[in-house]
């Protein structure tokens, strides 16, 4: 029986770091068999083209050793999926990501290649995209999507950039850890609220914090856990 | 020809004072020849339930001498909706909103009261949904609407609870500006920023700033436009 094996990665960018510098480390050990990443980069953060972000990625991922290829640049792209043997997806628009991941009908191909061993490692977005639903992002709905369904490779959703309640703020919207409680009246999904600079290294059935500054995990109906760097996510 | 009137408030209560306290006074003025409202409790902000919700409304409206009536109480609801001359839409969660305003069949019956002359008031979510679309707004969506269209009664969307980028922060979520900007790259609809105190007056194609702290206006492709109370839109 094969393997499955994500990273899934809170944000690409930590404040006073560059793009990728604070989870370099846990993708090249995470991809250390392999020397070539498909891309999808559907994400397109601040409306950027694919050309762009891929660009922004590969020259990335060769730093670290890495070949990197844009799945847009395929004219078959699940025969692309098929002949690679790692995913990244990158942060951007979690609304716009999917929408795209539904019209490329590149769902279900994800899904099987992620079951038979494809490495999958995911930022924001692209971690997002990884879980259950989206229906914990915190991106705007700039883009309706056919489903908020999501590629349902771990059993959980994820909060990224999770931010604890600031007592101080005089602003009104409501609190990550309020948002995250509303969901749950209509939903019953754990939600890992992962803070800037956290990473979940998921093997089979085990989920581990990696990176910095924890994570936070909701419950439907109990008190939330706090879990730090090398916790394990219990279910 | 029947006038359309509407009052658009970013927020129902800002920090330091009491529900709807700061736009009291403009929506006394909105209905001053209207004793009763029909609310619509559908937001349900903190997942609280229709009931207790309309009596928060209730209980405020009140001490305003006015009647409130919840529309979940009504079997018939487009009948709520003819008998009344004045609605008001509560803030809370714009995605379950939406979704609820769909399922029970009152676009719409809503579209064409405000047309007839229906005084509409929405705070919040509740100015969302009397927008072009939901795809500015900030809540997380927690349920999957049938569409993210919404009333279409001014030709403009807004961002409630509009926030100015802060310089100091460490965190790497977007700023509100990024994400409207966002919105653009797929999108070519006028986005009001309403800060929190904020609200649009509209009278037919009038539309004017009233309450605190002004809003941004940005539109497509040109610099956004910083204006104060009692300034017009200028569309």
């Amino acid at each position: 029986m094969s393997q499955t094996y994500l990273l899934l990665i809170s944000n690409s960018t930590l404040h006073g770091s560059g793009y990728l510098d604070h989870c370099a480390e846990e993708i090249q050990s995470f991809l250390k068999n392999h020397s070539t990443v498909l891309f999808i980069a559907y994400a397109r953060p601040g409306g950027i083209s694919h050309d762009e972000y891929t660009k922004v990625a590969k020259d990335r991922f060769e730093k670290m050793g890495k070949n990197l290829h844009g799945i847009h640049e395929f004219k078959d792209k699940q025969q692309a999926i098929s002949d690679h043997e790692a995913v990244f997806i990158g942060g951007g628009n979690t609304f716009v990501l999917l929408t795209m991941l539904y019209k490329n009908n590149l769902i279900e191909p994800l899904k099987n290649a992620v079951k038979d061993g494809m490495k999958y490692i995911g930022t924001s977005a692209g971690s997002n995209v990884a879980c259950q639903s989206i229906k914990t992002t915190n991106d705007m709905p700039i883009m309706y999507p056919p489903s908020f369904n999501a590629l349902g490779l771990v059993p959980f959703n994820i909060n990224p950039h999770y931010i604890d309640p600031d007592p101080s703020t005089k602003h009104m919207g409501e609190t990550r850890e309020k948002r995250i409680q509303e969901f749950f009246v209509f939903n019953d999904i754990p939600v890992i609220g992962l803070r800037e600079g956290a990473i979940i290294h998921c093997k089979n059935d085990s989920y581990t914090i990696k990176g910095k500054y924890g994570a936070r995990v909701f419950t439907k109906n109990k008190e939330p856990i706090e879990l730090k760097t090398e916790d394990a996510i219990d279910l």
